[in-house]
């Protein structure tokens, strides 16, 4: 018989997810937030920091291919990747596949995502003994200061805007990713949810149009997450990833991502279009 | 102090969401299902039946847009529109802002949603005194067999397949839903989450692929409906609507709908495409 334990995400304060729990698998206080690892009945293990839910075995693919492949693909040469933030490594897994990526660098503040995620998640932790990926236990604000000129596509995986990671949805710190990106470089951050965090969205784009040339939001549907509709926004230097030609688009071997969803993740409905007018 | 009263569906055995209640306004058993409509402090009203959510004020622009939309910006002359189901009003409501729509039918069997949508979903329901429209409080199913040739466009805006909804998920339905539309005639049928459900897309599919020319599915974000990511089937008789003319689509002013959602819509994400290899 299954158990009648739930494990509950406020999503806001008046709205919640409850997931059917079969095991809770691990459960500590890191340095920086309470990381939990819950097998649950719908939607498989899932990663949970601070009580929100960051990734499931069932839904993860959506996520990770469409954080990292739009940007890698295209950029017409994506040799040296950063990621900031995302521990479970995911991102990192859909990163190594592609067949022009050389080096991949994790940049995690807290090493016990990575450890944790290591024992519990391996599917999705599956590329960090790759040998393109250099990882870093570190403040990915501070690599971002030290490091100018380097990376081809730079990917800010990061949390909610609450907790350690605030400091990467600030102005200084897109500045410094401009920086640390090559002269044709790309960034994508994630950016919530079209439906309930307008002015989040609105407030990052307005802050990489003073910085970078071009500014689009995309979108991908992740049921895990608050409304169940996800954005990213991705800021070039050089190039559009609405003018890519289709037949340069890798095929790694993806679950959500394709040709055709690259150009069609652009279309906005009307309600989010309205987000930046 | 807000109410720490709260409203929970089920979405399968082992997922629920939660939305905080501010009042619960109506509840009755009709002689087809539960019915209650409840003031949520994150969705505005919301219309359960039999404890499942059927629409809410801040996001049933997407259902009611996206249902309707797609197959009469498909059809070159949607006339004659019939909804069945759909007693909350909102799909007739898009239906006759287009220009091109003469008469707009809606039989839904149960009378008491239609009266509860007018007086606490007004919103919604606010198109039933329009002179296009005729309301019956009739079986969907012997509508359909009673009327031939009839219909340019038809949407089956059901509840999902349980309860008094299951006759419209069966191909003996479809057959007669063919033969109720004219020669160039479209359907839509909501299809329930790609996410979950791909035995019954499936299903829907292969049945419709029997007795139409061409059949395909489009994909909408909608918040409150499991997995936030629902689909619709359209079988149509002779029109493609990816060969639309995108000047010839409509102006609706619309919040979710557009020319290029149109298209974007139809574009399937691996694991979508997969159901129907």
């Amino acid at each position: 018989m299954k158990s009648d334990l739930w494990i509950t995400e406020k999503q806001t304060e008046d709205l919640a997810i409850s997931f059917r729990v079969k095991k809770t698998l691990h459960e500590e206080q890191t340095d920086f937030q309470h990381l939990a690892l819950v097998d649950t009945y719908e939607f498989g293990r899932m990663l949970f920091l601070d009580n929100c839910v960051m990734t499931s075995i069932k839904d993860e693919f959506v996520y990770h291919e469409m954080i990292s492949l739009v940007a890698l693909n295209t950029h017409p040469n994506p040799e040296h990747v950063l990621v900031i933030g995302g521990g479970d490594g995911g991102a990192i897994r859909e990163i190594v596949k592609h067949p022009k990526v050389k080096t991949a660098t994790l940049v995690e503040i807290d090493g016990r995502v990575i450890e944790t995620s290591k024992e519990y998640l391996p599917e999705i932790a599956a590329a960090f003994d790759n040998p393109k990926v250099t990882v870093l236990v570190d403040d990915g604000i501070k690599h971002i200061q030290e490091n100018k000129n380097k990376y081809d596509v730079i990917l800010v995986d990061s949390t909610d805007p609450v907790g350690p990671a605030v400091g990467l949805f600030a102005s200084d710190f897109y500045k410094n990713v401009y920086d640390a990106l090559r002269e044709d470089g790309i960034m994508v951050a994630q950016s919530e949810s079209p439906f309930m965090h307008q002015d989040l969205i609105k407030g990052i784009h307005n802050d990489l149009k003073h910085i970078f040339p071009l500014v689009k939001l995309y979108l991908a549907a992740i049921p895990t997450y608050p409304t169940g509709l996800w954005s990213f926004t991705l800021a070039s230097k050089k190039h559009d990833p609405q003018k890519v030609n289709p037949e340069d688009i890798a095929d790694t071997n993806t679950r959500y991502y394709n040709k055709n969803i690259h150009f069609a993740a652009f279309v906005l409905p009307n309600f989010a279009a309205e987000i930046f007018k």
